[in-house]
């Protein structure tokens, strides 16, 4: 057994990233992939050159696609139980620049649903509540309006409930069990919901009535589920399978904790006080030395070092600054408590943007809504 | 292992009746309870004279309500998997009286995705076509247009979803298996569906924002899916428990068999030609004696005449005639040949009657059904 676990419920420990490609027999985005997508997009986004996205599957046949002008659609999720964290916004900013640069719809599924079902003390107005305020982060992101179309599963049902029955009907309990490890006592509700999940793969097919090809962007933890479900219906139902494209996860601020809302002190909230999470930052794992002597010594490791993290995978976009940032560290030029001061200025520069952009979503709302 | 079976999915063989409420743990309907209906109702329909209605749970209850006032609501269902047979008309007739002569609302589910997904070959149109033919049916049998509402879960399900999803949250799939025989071949749409069906029993509830009582009338097989599922939801949800009022089974034609469209013989369909009625009952299985001179020397036994059968449950409603047309058959004075001649005259009525009423419902239709 390794000493971390992915499973489409939640991650914990260090991730052995190679493993989990040979795992799930997923490809590693090489070079070549990335030209090609350099071709469509001038350079590539810095998540694709960081390998923060950094595996897929059929994400060679969406570039076929697209290349002879049949364009691809995308799809990302979100489970409303909690309030939304960087890690949620990373695969959801790479998504905001794919829909960008290649001109495409996206489809939001907001899983309210599941997360009222799989938590009996979540209450409906909590769920209903905690999926507003994620909308609002997700609108926050720069997505365009025409081509955006963000639903609660319960308000789109009608629709997505007859691409389930659909679904469902070639889905056994034991197939279900073995992606979702369902027990006796998992109830009904989540044991159904695989199919509610799998629909959106479909819904644009069926909504035009003619086959579009489908691109998941999301982190790696979900590939089991659409290679399990999506992937072995899709031929039955006569659709494309849905082709992904694979992240790593923001680690947690605290070394072998999970980012959860229930320990604040675990992730950075798009609602925190620009000042509590500059605390936060500042208490996070670092990878600096005991003393500054040793640091200056032997250097740091950005590798472990929360603060690096996150200006590696989410918030230094410049490739050269995070190169000098990088190598000072380890060098021992730049002590921990100055590349913690160097990410606590650009989280509280993103917090201030994004919390701007989050409070003019609530007027926009409507137009991003899909609704029976 | 008795030679019969009963489950919600099917009815086989010979049911001994008495077991099946020892087993299920119901309760007869007595007399008393019968001179409580009479109080409110006059003479009690026949059904429940002759104890084709014969067993309850919680129905006395229904009755204490009523009388105080507080009005309950009839919830009654079909799976539209074929066409529809007397078998099927029985409880919906006893339905209709019940909401005649208490004045109360009817909630009739089709149970459209279920039909859907429980038969692989079934495809959606056909599915489709069998709901609107059955629910002509049941407009046929004369329910009040202001207190019905039938709905095809399909084309209600963002009312029935939420409701659904607060029932699936209590269910485990232990729940389910125990009650309906799932296993892990079993789809994921059929082991959700019983939240579904238990749904109903709260709709009115929801909708109206106040507890209404529930009662549901239903063959006997139904019962071990409300107990198992609605009351024991119920009081968790803080509603009050649905309470049933139980059918005996419709024979099938020939002995053994099951009622069922693909033996068009076993059953008499509500658009079968009154002709083509006639000769099935007039091939059907005979409590007759083998020769006319043992029969008018022994006598035939009523009991398990299909012709008499049909009679007695369903078609003569006039208890005069039925006892004497028992009494003869029994002292053998009423040949067998001369009990279907009398039975295939009632059913030629009947059809004929129903067919036009039948007809005339394609233009009500609208006005009885319930949508999102």
């Amino acid at each position: 057994m390794a000493d971390y676990s992915v499973t489409p419920w939640e991650v914990k420990g260090d991730v052995d990233y190679d493993r989990l490609v040979r795992d799930f027999g997923t490809s590693y985005i090489d070079q070549s992939l990335m030209n090609r997508v350099e071709k469509h997009t001038g350079k590539p986004h810095f998540m694709l050159k960081r390998k923060v996205f950094f595996s897929h599957r059929d994400f060679n046949w969406i570039l076929d696609k697209y290349e002879k002008d049949e364009k691809f659609f995308l799809y990302t999720g979100r489970g409303p139980s909690g309030d939304t964290h960087l890690g949620h916004l990373l695969p959801w900013i790479f998504t905001q620049y794919l829909q960008e640069k290649f001109g495409v719809e996206l489809y939001f599924q907001i899983t309210d649903d599941e997360k009222y079902m799989h938590d009996r003390s979540l209450t409906r107005k909590q769920v209903s509540d905690f999926s507003y305020e994620n909308i609002l982060d997700i609108i926050a992101l720069g997505f365009d309006p025409d081509k955006t179309f963000i639903f609660k599963n319960t308000e789109y049902i009608k629709t997505m409930y007859k691409i389930s029955t659909d679904i469902a009907k070639h889905v056994t309990f034991s197939t279900a069990k073995s992606i979702f490890g369902f027990q006796n006592s998992s109830n009904i509700g989540m044991i159904f919901f695989p199919s509610l999940q799998a629909a959106t793969c479909f819904l644009p097919s069926e909504l035009k009535g003619k086959n579009i090809p489908c691109l998941i962007p999301a982190a790696i933890d979900q590939d089991d589920y659409w290679r399990g479900i999506a992937r072995e219906i899709a031929p039955k139902l006569g659709y494309y399978k849905p082709a992904q494209i694979h992240s790593k996860f923001l680690p947690a601020l605290q070394r072998g904790e999970k980012m959860s809302a229930s320990k604040p002190n675990t992730a950075i909230f798009t609602t925190d006080e620009p000042e509590v999470a500059e605390k936060k930052i500042k208490s996070a794992f670092t990878g600096g030395r005991d003393t500054v002597e040793e640091h200056r010594k032997h250097g740091g490791n950005p590798d472990i070092d929360s603060a690096f993290q996150y200006l590696y995978m989410i918030l230094e976009e410049d490739d050269k600054k995070i190169e000098e940032i990088e190598r000072d560290y380890r060098a021992g030029n730049l002590l921990s408590g100055e590349l913690k001061q160097i990410a606590a200025e650009k989280i509280k520069i993103f917090l201030k943007e994004h919390q701007r952009k989050r409070e003019s979503a609530k007027k926009t709302f409507d137009k991003f809504i899909l609704r029976d």
